[in-house]
């Protein structure tokens, strides 16, 4: 467990897409391209193996692996935020230790949800806390109803908070009230992250320290950038930039989903690829409209 | 039609109560008192006939009675914003005329919900370009999914800003992104106000200009304080507000709903008064809770 | 209040469409001439005011209106159940009084649902209760999640069976283990009614009594015919309907929604008339595909 | 690819739980103990490593190893239908073949869900397609979006039932309109099952041939009595069993989940014994009730 003072999550990290082969196996050499692509922007560091990397499409050997090649390529100062949720408690307890072991630096446990009804605060709460009790890294909670269907409560979150080993949460349910109000009532070096880009801003002026956002991994620059702009009291330049991007931001998360970000990727010149099925790569039609859309915020 | 420059709509506007007797009669001498001290607050106006005046328990014409009992009680440059929705097309304009005869300076038109899916944005636009075109005086879109069920999809808005008696957007649903989109894509003069004071700093920061709350019925000054350290680019001070007003805003909105704000109404001094049936008045323990909260939000 | 043995519910009861003229306004020259048809059916009854005669969308003056000119149309031994369901328990006490005095036999009374989350199962069992002790003729409980967003939960129903004049439900939620259980556990003489003919058989097998369906508006003999079969203990010639009509169903309910089911009245020879916006009528190919579907299911 | 006529599914299948040690190691023993009990009740077969499995608390080797255990336990004219869904098109296919090698009979392929929004008709149906074209024996689809967010569409079921490896669904949503519509539109060798007890009877009716219900673990021979009454067209026997089972189903379901199914087994003697954690055990205050609700359906 850690006593120490927490890691800062302070600045905005891509959740990376995984890259594939045609054959669907995992394409280590373009990752390492994407990597050094990526580490030449302002970036805190990188999520790997979250939704937005397919882990659920992996197999935990994939994921391990994933992992150890992205740990390799980062320098020193950035840090690697891993996936490392399962289902079930032994699961996920036995996935971060393997995740400590080759490098990572946090890890990101999103809430289990197969049994919806059932994941009530307490049993969540429960999880987490043996989870964190095991790790020999920090614990980054992680809720994304969009994905789960589970919602972590606010009051579990407030009590996590006060573990030594949570250091944080991504927060990508979009609700502002709920993450100035968990700014307000959680420890104090708890820190909270936008999961999305498009409420980063917002998500700023209440209080919130950084973004893990898919959009990150084609608009690492200008992110950052509404960070440093929102940290120097130039309200209306972050804004400007926000607003130019929400769009963009839908279209490569709720929109197209991660075909759509795969294919963004691709456009601006970073390896996006397949995607391993049930994804199914976006149609002629539905480039040529992302295209569009990416032309207007200015990434292309 | 209006072709004149729209109305500002910066400010904050609580949506008012409507207060009964203990018979479930409105109480209209207790509504001119509660206006007598809303005036002395720094307020933009008043909505009337919203979700927080219980309008779907008055019948028509307590609509239209409360709302000419308000407009004679407001002193100039103050608005009065009533609530004229109907699930038809056909009753809305009815009433949207009646309440501007009785001297309502905009109309608040929540979409119809009943079909639920049915209420596709082609619908919407189609019963609101209707209205708009109907109705003497502005009208002010009303999307608020926790009560109806409906969303009013961000393509309709955009479309809708562009007709002259569309002045803005009472946006309920508590997504920044939404808001921000809507700031960025709608109508130049068009108007976004956040529709519950959880959110209200984070819709500020994306550009909404006001705010429509319930919590404005017990913390007008206090929401009015937020809105003025914002426009001076005190970011810290309007946040610590902020952050300390959201418990309570939870409390008397989906925690405890009206039965909860009429319950702090009494609390701070401001006539509350029973709930019409359906809705039970709190008990006692309930009280207590809520007091504790109004407490810790200084409120009390 | 009712100590007399209830009212048989048993058969099948179309919930009429309101058919309105060009203008809007209802004509009640075709409501005659479709009621004139409908007896000539082996039909229990009659619903009206009920979701698919869009009650929503008249006021409550008209609402009355059609309940008395139905009543001077029905011949002896058919039931007529008016919708009497508003928002406040007040304003549906008034109503329902109103429905009596025109002649209604039955009270179907929706679960009030703006206020959504308020709408626990002891608030809606306090206003049915509230109705029931209030109203001159029996009240059949209406639950419609579609359209209203609430559940009114079993155990509610289970105690509101006992009230001597609540006489059974209309259960338009589709959830056959709940009409089961709710069978099981109300009040002997308690009475529950399928809500769509699209699980009729199955709930008849589960121990409903009868059914009210949008698409009795168009195939009463047909869905007599199920309950015959039934009854006869022809489950094989019941099955064979019910199968065949349930695309049908789909369609006049939530495919097409009322406008679909007045489109679908105009092709068989009953008049289905415009519908009152925000409805919009079916377009040209809606309508192709609807006679498609009415053709394979036999109703053309 | 299999073009003999496929496997008759008339009949009841437990999907039976995974009986772990106090150490949350498999319990195998207890798995054998637990067969042969079951191998004296009237069941068609087994279902394992579905929902009641805890699959998704089970690493891949574990569930593998469970469906090799039973395999070699069951007797001769039973079947093993094993879950082998994955949330990769790429990992069911594996596993699906690893299921095959270990004996099962048929796989169950619950659909991918963690991409919820992403997961349309033509997407599933693309999925599936794969996997049975690469199975070496037949699939039974599987839709549960109570725990996976996803519905899968009719459409897309009607498409599949002509695949010749494809032998039918379990369908566990309990829209009865549903089952009844596919029945009817599917290739006529496509078996449908009802996915929980709580509408068996009506599913039945509507023509499924049996059903996969947790409640099974606990009353195999009551609900094959249900069957075997229908078919005897004692209709009301059927639904006398159907109606006393009905609370108990929901306890062991949606009301207290696995944890209660495996206590509920406790109970009646079979071995339920310990969840995995996120899982938590029940109270003794929740036994006390789940005990009152298992005398009351004679099941204790």
């Amino acid at each position: 467990m850690n006593a120490e003072p927490p890691l800062s999550l302070h600045g905005v990290f891509p959740p990376i897409t995984t890259p594939f082969k045609r054959s669907g196996d995992i394409d280590f050499q373009h990752l390492v391209a994407n990597l050094e692509r990526w580490n030449q922007q302002p970036l805190r560091g990188y999520v790997v193996g979250g939704s937005n990397g397919e882990f659920v499409s992996l197999n935990t050997e994939e994921r391990v692996d994933v992992v150890r090649a992205v740990c390799e390529e980062v320098p020193p100062g950035r840090l690697v935020i891993a996936g490392s949720g399962m289902q079930s408690t032994r699961g996920t307890i036995e996935l971060t230790n393997q995740m400590a072991e080759v490098g990572a630096n946090v890890a990101l446990v999103v809430t289990p949800s197969y049994y919806k009804s059932m994941m009530s605060a307490v049993v969540l709460e429960n999880h987490y806390r043996q989870v964190a009790d095991a790790s020999p890294i920090p614990i980054l909670l992680y809720n994304v109803p969009a994905n789960t269907g589970v919602e972590l409560e606010i009051e579990a979150v407030v009590r996590l908070s006060t573990h030594p080993n949570v250091i944080g949460i991504k927060e990508s349910g979009g609700n502002v009230a709920k993450i100035g109000a968990m700014v307000h009532k959680t420890a104090e070096d708890f820190q909270v992250l936008a999961g999305s880009a498009g409420f980063l801003l917002a998500a700023l002026e209440v209080g919130a320290v950084g973004v893990i956002a898919a959009l990150a991994n084609i608009a690492g620059n200008e992110l950052a950038e509404i960070l440093t702009q929102f940290s120097a009291g130039e309200h209306d330049a972050a804004r400007a930039i926000q607003l130019r991007l929400i769009e963009a931001n839908t279209a490569v998360t709720t929109g197209y989903g991660i075909p759509g970000l795969k294919a963004a990727m691709d456009m601006v010149g970073t390896y996006g690829g397949p995607v391993r099925s049930p994804f199914m790569s976006l149609g002629k039609a539905q480039k040529k409209a992302l295209r569009r859309i990416l032309v207007e915020a200015r990434l292309l």
